[in-house]
């Protein structure tokens, strides 16, 4: 009933369709002479893109083509699915500033859309790419594949719209001023951007210029303004610190942060999505500022600040310690992204980049202000055949972080555990704090240590988190990469035993995988693996792990109900966490 | 750092708060005595729910606890992530006829929305359950964990819309009448619809009384008249035959549709989507229409027929043999959901249940008609060392399957091919025809298999589509399962490669697995697992797997470039099966 048709893989079947798909531009007239996908890909490049990250399918082969064509100037990153593809494109884009990730239609982009959702929630700015149906197909209302069935083409893009900042259905005509669009809306909102490219019209010349849109700028006599308040207000201060927020470290302004804290002397405290946003093991940090929670002087030392220097920080509820953080409003001064706010006094058409950058040079060093210092998370615990307590666990993870680290947290007990350790210097620490969806963390370490190949990847996870998005683990081994992967086995979702009625309520119970065999299986060849019960057992794999030579993966047992702090203060409040 | 404040997961921590929350309700007056949640749980009850698949999640949790309190008539089946529960509850429910899932706010639901949306294309009911912050929570607009920061709660109930047949937002005031709306809706349509609970309201007592409503009936005198109509178009026919399609399955209407077969004696074919419909081993089967991709002689007859009855059947690209098929207007009688059309001229507001009733008693047996009988795949060729060819395996498979059997086959060159073969009697075939979103299978045939337990689950997958959604195994293990899974392991998405550029790109290469180790890593416990390469270890391998006294998955290892003919056709016509 067969016939071999194809003998290798090597011997493209089809090779004569593709002459002149991806004939090469010239220098000279880049428009007219490229495809739409070929203009959008190209300017991607030009502002820094490399990866795409996604899963192929019919409606989108001209699309994954061009990401493919040897000239691209990219690489294609296939996951096992579209919602690890956009999962490991916010990783990344988390390190490098911005990502993009490649689908299909319907199909495609639908299941991407959760991780888009976060991506949205976070600031992470993604260009999704996703290959429709040729317009012709769309207009005929045929039953096509990927579709509803009901000749409708145009609602999985409407079903995007509230989780991108802009949106366009690519043709001839628009390619060159949507591109633009895209890409500035993206990189001002720092949000993730649909790009629609109907698959005829993608393989079709660009039909018009437009240049790129540069980024805002602030109105001059408002940014005077604003800082001769900023200034005065923080001159006329006893004492102050700042809080500095994760849509700063978004926008890349780390190192004008850095040089307000250098050239004011002023300290700093993070709340838990904004950690690492500053360097940990400065002398200025004070560590995380969580409200009533957690670490109680630090939060009577922000409390009682006479002027407190948010920069884009949020109060969510995790942020805020679910609502207990109390700044006054007389106290504070908000640099926010396009407005700064002094005391309740809006000053607006402000770019936080613009104010970041002149407010340095202007300040002088006050007096020393005295501030708690952050405190590590206590000594180790345990040895030997002790089992693995929470004691025993997070202080030896906090001393096994080493400079440079990513560490990539999921949402859970692990995160707010190890959120409280202090991070080595240059170490950064990424959480989905505020979307928290489960599961984002092993494919956003895979994005991560993609983003960044020349440092460690540390990937903690807990094992139900673990399982959602489990099947990137054999990208980390195709792809050669070398990460640490811890992943926490505590016989189900703990964070839910700890916030709901009944702890032990079945579905709260998860299957039970033999975790520490899953590399092997997943073709990650000679990686260093291991299941420890142990205090002994866990600091045996920790040093194998620390050696860095191969992968590590290593399941850590224990108790059902082994929590930190956090989580069981949240325990404890967690009739008053849902009512605000 | 941390007190461990929990000795065991037997002993529920927080139990005080528990007490009331499952109240009993007393028979006699069921509004009134029992909350939103438990009202709604137990109309789906009523109608024959029993199980829901899910994750749970925090703003879940009185949906959670509702749906596994011990007098709920409700088993909450767990699985590790949303998107797989949306495919499990879909399998299930083609067997059932509907089903639920459960998920949480924004992260859960989105997650779950391509299940939601194939379960709409394919017509299958789904109770999308979804559990939403406090009323007061988002009249505050606060920035709660699970939302886009942004204050507004209302955008994923919007996302859901384009994919659902009708929504509810569930307060105590609308719950018992949206309720009987919404299982009207979802059983009317076979779609899904979408039900949201806020957290607060979910557990307030229902304050309204509503009645079941009964589903639509047929304009009496439309009925007649489509009837007479029907009548002497096929009294009138030389010949004739049926193409009885997918809807009237999932509104259960096979016994209709077969006692006009026999009371006809006229022959049927199924289109692909429609495959299995009515039991393929009877005599009057002819096999697969699929317009002039395959089976000439099937489309011979069907299109040279003076009448054609069709059932509910959907020209789609797939089912159309990418819009090759001819069904010449003037020879075709059309049953749809809500009217009948003969000769072109529409006969409106005919319920197809009804007309269908109607039908087989008016029937008389016409000459029988000489028609085309279904070919079985072939013989089997290769033994011993042979590698294993399309000629080697799809007969194989084909003879592998028995009486009563379920089939889940995923998209791609596995179902293109198994598609073709005679299915046992009582033998169900399922795949995702239209929708065709790669991943399905493997959930949904988990949701298959505790849907009958009775019956065998046969899962036929290609690898690449296994690697989207691979994490259900553990389920199937958990729960005792004892399917037979087939994973065919030819080196990436192949039928990508026969439809793209040049089958060799890089995007259709993915990573490489040890599939034969997963059940094990998964904690199938005692199952029976293999790699088979040639004729003879997959011999031996189907011979062990059809023992059916443990679990069996075998990895079927194959050349990238094998596949059955149908793949191959398309392969062919690629460049014409995009224009329509």
């Amino acid at each position: 009933m067969s016939r071999l048709r194809f003998r290798s893989a090597g011997v493209p079947l089809a090779s004569r369709r593709r002459k002149g798909a991806t004939s090469p531009d010239s220098a000279e007239s880049p428009f007219m002479s490229q495809t739409v996908i070929q203009h959008v890909l190209r300017r991607l490049t030009e502002i820094g893109l490399t990866d795409v990250f996604g899963v192929p399918g019919d409606f989108a082969f001209p699309v994954n083509d061009a990401i493919c064509a040897p000239d691209s100037g990219l690489r294609w990153i296939g996951t096992a699915n579209e919602l690890n593809a956009g999962y490991a494109a916010d990783g990344y884009a988390r390190v490098r500033g911005f990502s993009a990730v490649c689908t299909t239609y319907g199909v495609g982009e639908l299941a991407a859309l959760a991780a888009i959702a976060g991506a949205y929630a976070e600031h992470v700015p993604l260009f999704h790419l996703v290959g429709m149906p040729n317009m012709a197909v769309q207009a005929s209302h045929s039953l096509m594949h990927h579709t509803l069935g009901n000749g409708e083409f145009n609602l999985f893009h409407q079903m995007s719209q509230p989780v991108v900042c802009a949106s366009a259905i690519f043709t001839p005509q628009n390619a060159a001023y949507e591109t633009e669009r895209l890409i500035a809306e993206a990189l001002m909102h720092r949000r993730p951007v649909y790009m629609g490219f109907p698959a005829d019209y993608a393989s079709q010349p660009v039909l018009g210029q437009a240049s790129p849109i540069p980024a805002p700028r602030s109105d001059p006599a408002a940014l005077e303004a604003a800082l001769v308040a900023v200034l005065a207000e923080l001159g006329a201060a006893k004492s102050a610190c700042i809080l500095p927020g994760t849509l700063a470290a978004r926008l890349g302004l780390q190192s004008a942060i850095q040089a307000i804290v250098d050239a004011s002397g002023l300290p700093f405290a993070t709340m838990f999505m904004d950690k690492t946003m500053l360097d940990e093991s400065q002398p200025g940090y004070l560590g995380i500022y969580i409200g009533k929670l957690m670490n109680e002087a630090v939060r009577v030392f922000v409390e009682g600040c006479d002027r407190i220097l948010t920069i884009g920080t949020m109060m969510t509820d995790f942020n805020s310690g679910f609502f207990t953080a109390r700044l006054d409003p007389e106290r504070v001064i908000a640099i926010h992204h396009h407005h700064v706010t002094v005391r309740g006094h809006v000053i607006a058409n402000v770019e936080m980049a613009d104010i970041l950058a002149a407010l340095a040079p202007r300040l002088t060093r006050g007096r020393r202000i005295s501030a708690p210092a952050p405190e590590l998370l206590g000594d180790i615990e345990g040895e030997g055949d002790a089992p693995i307590t929470a004691a025993a666990l997070y202080p030896r993870w906090e001393r096994f972080l080493r400079e440079g680290d990513i560490v990539v947290a999921d949402t859970g007990t692990v995160s707010m555990g190890l959120g409280f350790a202090r991070m080595p210097k240059g170490a950064t620490f990424y959480n989905q704090s505020l979307w928290g969806a489960i599961g984002w963390a092993t494919p956003a370490a895979l994005g991560a240590a993609l983003a960044a190949p020349e440092r460690r990847t540390v990937l903690v996870t807990g094992e139900g988190a673990h399982q959602f998005t489990v099947q990137e683990l054999g990208q980390f081994g195709r792809l050669g990469l070398k990460p640490v992967i811890f992943v926490l086995n505590n016989d189900g979702y703990l964070i839910e035993r700890l916030l709901c009625r009944d702890p032990a309520i079945s579905y709260n119970d998860i299957a039970q995988w033999k975790y520490a065999q899953l590399p092997e299986a997943f073709g990650c060849e000679g990686w260093f693996s291991a299941r420890v019960t142990t205090c002994g057992e866990l600091d045996a794999a920790m040093e194998r792990a620390a050696r860095g030579d191969v992968g590590a993966y290593i399941e850590i047992v224990t108790d059902a109900y082994m929590a930190p702090e956090l989580p069981q203060r949240m325990h404890e409040n967690v009739a008053k966490m849902y009512k605000q």
